[in-house]
């Protein structure tokens, strides 16, 4: 078993720094494609099979130091209560929360029944793996964005007015989605998940002080429920330069970085006893090799030899060649901290 | 004349924190609503009078210690030979800007001749006005971003592929850009603007060392020559936390901030001798009364008493009710500093 990537969430010295990558179970690669040809995104997502498949195909093409269960941050949320469409459009809740009387019809739904179609996707992934499986889950801010804003969003004014103007609903909101996320968390982590990865895409939306109140408690909450498993915890989201500190005191093992900051300059702001991931700009997969190869070694070098997973600052692009993607990883592995 | 913006800027003594409001000249009033009725963006952008008349509204109603010149940073492209289509849907250029033949067809315009009326607008809002009148640009790699893509863009895929596997063809686009945006400002300077701000709306997407070496160059040009006018000079963009430093290398007199960092912080990051513009989330204006004055004196406690301009961290959202706006100007023009 490699397990660089465990090793490294906890600071321990690796052979090699680890690498995965956002989204590595995607568009780019064809072999996703041709899975994907004959099945919905959500009928991927809910058919054990084909989900172990895919989550596997990255380890098997590029080496990955870990896979990462295929799914979609929005999945826990049907089991909530709520109608989901997600397709290449992007997701969209039809009847999006906004009431007291919609908050409180939400359920916290009993994750094996709700979503025991990724405690079986895991269990099959497991077994063709010799590499760590991370769960994720999107985090209770960013999953509140999708049900109060119906979707996606450019200003975020619903959920930001539901916590301005109901901060009491806002707050039952964010219990339910926290303790379904725990949940949800814990079965994935029952079914063999041995890293998690909370996504708080849009968590970067708000000020600092609205952090503090609204997304801090709870973000502390799942970490500290999740590392009583002994199980690492990762946080990762963008345009949160401002808010790494905070990061840090949820109790993560790992801070996820996005490119808006030198690699360095994070760890000066955080301290010696965190690990971070990250943090290679997407696009630079576009880069001559040469000079990809010249990025991701000033990250590594930056970075240090030990507490760090490379990983690119957001998700891969589906345009991305796949061989940027082999070229990356092969960068990573073979480099040595001089 | 209330010249307390132009002190603030200078960082003199002022008898009250001045405050304007980004897209205070918009959808939100109701006198806006009215002119915009009879006619299209582009056409309010393109006819003096009524582009006066809407830069002037809320001065009028809010009693803001700046009117900011009614038009879009997408205005100068045009005259560079580039086809714009502006309505609700956002912006488009049909036939976005990628390759060498592309951008060697690119005009450095007369601002004059493309955008006199620009101009002419400021010269009739002046007459009218007992506040200072800001002039604005979008920055080189803000209005690169759309002139490439072809409009807005949620990874920019296309212009960070230009820059990252055409570097020199993007520098010669970004020198065009400046080539415009300098002449465009001077004009607008010479016309009777007393202040500038460059909107640099995209720049928080790219990394600090693609910053440096693609934004950075060119907003310092630009910056430097505005200010040989004896004009000060504000930078904002959004996600821009970790690039402040840099920004204020720039040479400009004012650094716009986001919501993303407590005002307090930002100055330690840049120190004394620069200005503040900011920085409140615009929707903080949905909060009842008593919060929305608590969260602005906090701002402008943190802020301190000189070198701050008073400012939300993005524009004012459509939906926002007027009388919040009035009472967010009313609540800092009646602060003390204790």
């Amino acid at each position: 078993m490699n397990d660089r990537i465990l090793r490294a969430a906890r600071q321990l010295p690796v052979d090699a720094t680890p690498i995965w990558i956002m989204r590595q179970a995607g568009r780019y690669l064809p072999e996703y494609r041709a899975v994907r040809d004959n099945v919905s995104f959500l009928q991927l997502c809910k058919t054990p099979d084909l989900a172990a498949e895919v989550t596997i195909q990255p380890v098997r093409r590029l080496g990955v130091d870990a896979a990462i269960i295929f799914s979609d941050i929005l999945i826990p949320l049907e089991g909530m209560g709520l109608e989901l469409e997600l397709d290449d459009a992007g997701p969209r809740f039809p009847t999006p929360v906004r009431s007291g009387n919609d908050i409180r019809r939400l359920a916290v739904p009993d994750p094996e029944q709700s979503t025991g179609f990724v405690g079986e996707a895991i269990r099959r992934a497991k077994k063709a793996l010799s590499v760590p499986l991370i769960g994720f889950s999107g985090a209770p801010f960013t999953l509140a964005s999708y049900l109060v804003e119906g979707g996606t969003s450019k200003n975020f004014l619903q959920i930001k007015r539901l916590l301005f103007e109901e901060p009491k609903l806002a707050h039952q909101l964010f219990e339910k989605l926290t303790q379904t996320i725990v949940l949800y968390l814990q079965m994935q982590v029952a079914a063999g998940a041995q890293l998690v990865q909370i996504f708080d895409s849009w968590g970067g939306e708000l000020s600092p002080l609205d952090f503090d109140a609204f997304s801090f408690p709870y973000l502390r909450r799942i970490v500290t429920t999740v590392k009583a498993s002994n199980v690492p915890v990762i946080i990762f989201g963008t345009s949160m330069s401002t808010l790494l500190p905070r990061l840090k005191r949820t109790g993560a093992d790992v801070i996820g970085l996005d490119w808006r900051i030198e690699i360095d300059d994070a760890r000066r702001m955080l301290g010696p006893d965190v690990a971070v991931q990250g943090n290679l700009d997407p696009v630079a997969l576009f880069l001559p090799r040469h000079q990809l190869e010249q990025r991701a070694s000033d990250i590594l070098r930056r970075a240090g030899p030990t507490g760090h997973i490379f990983n690119l600052g957001h998700g891969i692009l589906p345009p991305t060649p796949p061989e940027a993607a082999q070229a990356l990883v092969d960068t990573v592995h073979a480099f040595k901290h001089g």
